[in-house]
């Protein structure tokens, strides 16, 4: 399969790409290689990764702990000092071996240590190939807001191989598939239509046309000044639920796809009351994300929590929080602000069922 | 005096500063605007400084602790927290108002906030007006590790303005004193012989040009592959000598040119084994730096831990550590190994009379 080419580093898919990885590390002559893993990736992919791996570099092993609640800057913190103290340099190389957290936070800690050093992402959950595969975003949360600590960094490349999907449950897939159902909704009228009966079959063709569509918005504008704020539909509402769901104790964590799957819902809602986004389509959008993600229950009590979360938006300024809506399914907008009125509606749009 | 345009910011000089600065608030049209201080600067710069400042930008003031202690990860997580909850977006600046440790830690933290915002340095001692004022380097220490965790991210803008010297004791002054000794090493005989005799009386000028010196070095390497290790003669040694100091409890913290003073005279010894500098600059050296810095003295056991702190150094990799000496008074060669043996005897000549 075709790789495709971002700014600094190069997407490459399966096979290709461990032919890749090992004609950059017999250039690069890297003091030592670091691989990146959590409990979950050490047990099921470290050694189908390790076994295609062709290097005389010393190879050491940091695992962190799975899940969101770990991207954390304590985590960032203990992988600096372990790398210090295994005698990690400038010319090591850190290999993130696992989903959104290991990546956002792998390309992070690399692009801080001795003010920066090269990584390579093999993302291991559908999320991670089609959301963080491009772009450079790397970050850890802030107590309960999300990705608040980063920096704009790119890999030296990346690996896509959907063989580590295999492993993967059916929850963390469908988390994945939200992103490929936005990428659709923004950018992709037939791809959103092909992809709204499920997972397609053919995922690994998906997953590349994913990446394709991310690539093209990213390299047109890399730091997030106009376009690229198009791939934050469905994030703004959907990163005040992730953030309420993850610091609330009366309920259970969710996963980043299934709090954006929310938050598509309802900036569909805000996308037909403000940009002209047709009746029908919003109404396409919400079934099909239900009949996808199922519906959550907000309380009354959580709604006005929830609104709290927008005023930490790292797409805010001047106090105002802007949206990317859409004006038709395949077609955003983006610097859309919202009144406060509408937003409660588009709560109420999304618990009517 | 004339401003000296490094990469993306500018360096200026006294009242010229405060106008540019005014300017480039005035149509860059901030959210808001943060100055990060410590307690010696809140008390002796902050006033005179808002004082010159004229926006319509709403003015927060972060405080931390002083001193290279201070200098965390944990001070850094603080500061975020404190941005955060005080509502700061992409659009705000931060304003760094105070010595390395304000600079260094504060750039580093606009740098990785929601993954970069602006900021300005106002460097108001002696020290991080010659030395942090131009090449972007930012970072916090792990630990005693000086400096391992940062990024290289360009201030919009540095002002550099003696007035804030006033409040400087001499043992501040003088460490500054160090790095600007150190630039007419490196790469400017006649600036090293007008300095010998001690912090000059038209100290503007001296820093001008000490900036001057230094930002010819980084402009020409920015990310340091090779002439910018030029300005980490005395480093190697001396960041290890400061780093056992900061860690030790038999000893008092040192200022950074007080450790790099010490520093500078073993890679002078190191120069003249190695590259040809000639014994009697290698004297003159000592002879300089003993009569503006005095002598430490060390035990026996503290020089196999400093040695050991080599190993930490940013410039190694593959095991190997690397120097910067040179191969005459204002003519410096990088890259350089240096057997242990040699090492100790570098000790043992800093410290005999």
């Amino acid at each position: 399969m075709q790789s495709i080419c971002s700014h600094t580093s190069t997407v490459h898919f399966g096979e290709t790409g461990y032919a890749e990885i090992n004609g950059h590390l017999a250039k690069s002559n890297y003091s030592s290689v670091f691989v990146l893993v959590d409990s979950n990736t050490h047990e099921h992919c470290l050694a189908p990764f390790l076994s295609q791996l062709a290097t005389d570099s010393p190879i050491e092993v940091l695992e962190v702990e799975p899940g969101e609640v770990n991207k954390t800057l304590e985590t960032c913190n203990q992988l600096w000092l372990a790398l210090s103290e295994l005698g990690a340099d400038r010319k090591s190389l850190i290999i993130n071996l696992g989903g959104g957290v290991v990546t956002d936070m792998g390309g992070f800690v690399a692009s801080a240590f001795k003010r920066g050093i090269d990584f390579i992402n093999v993302p291991t959950t559908l999320l991670s190939m089609v959301d963080a595969s491009v772009g450079g975003k790397t970050g850890v949360d802030l107590g309960p807001l999300k990705n608040q600590i980063g920096t704009i960094s790119q890999p030296v490349m990346v690996l896509v191989d959907p063989i580590y999907l295999q492993t993967l449950d059916q929850r963390q897939k469908t988390s994945g598939f939200a992103e490929m159902l936005k990428h659709g909704l923004i950018k992709d009228a037939n791809y959103w239509a092909s992809l709204k009966p499920g997972i397609p079959e053919k995922l690994t063709e998906s997953i590349h046309h994913s990446v394709a569509i991310k690539n093209e918005v990213v390299t047109q504008d890399p730091t997030e000044q106009g376009l690229r704020k198009i791939l934050n539909f469905g994030h703004t509402l959907g990163h005040a639920v992730e953030s309420y769901f993850l610091e609330s104790e009366a309920h259970e964590t969710l996963l980043h796809g299934e709090a954006i799957a929310v938050g598509m819902v309802m900036e569909a809602y805000l996308s037909y009351k403000l940009c002209g986004l047709p009746w029908s389509d919003c109404e396409e959008i919400k079934t099909t994300f239900k009949a996808h993600f199922g519906s959550i229950a907000f309380e009354a009590e959580d709604i006005e929590k929830i609104l709290g979360y927008l005023k930490f938006d790292k797409k805010n300024s001047h106090g105002k929080v802007k949206f990317a809506l859409l004006k038709a399914i395949g077609d955003t907008q983006w610097d859309i602000e919202v009144p406060q009125d509408l937003l409660l509606e588009s709560i109420t749009y999304y618990e009517k069922v």
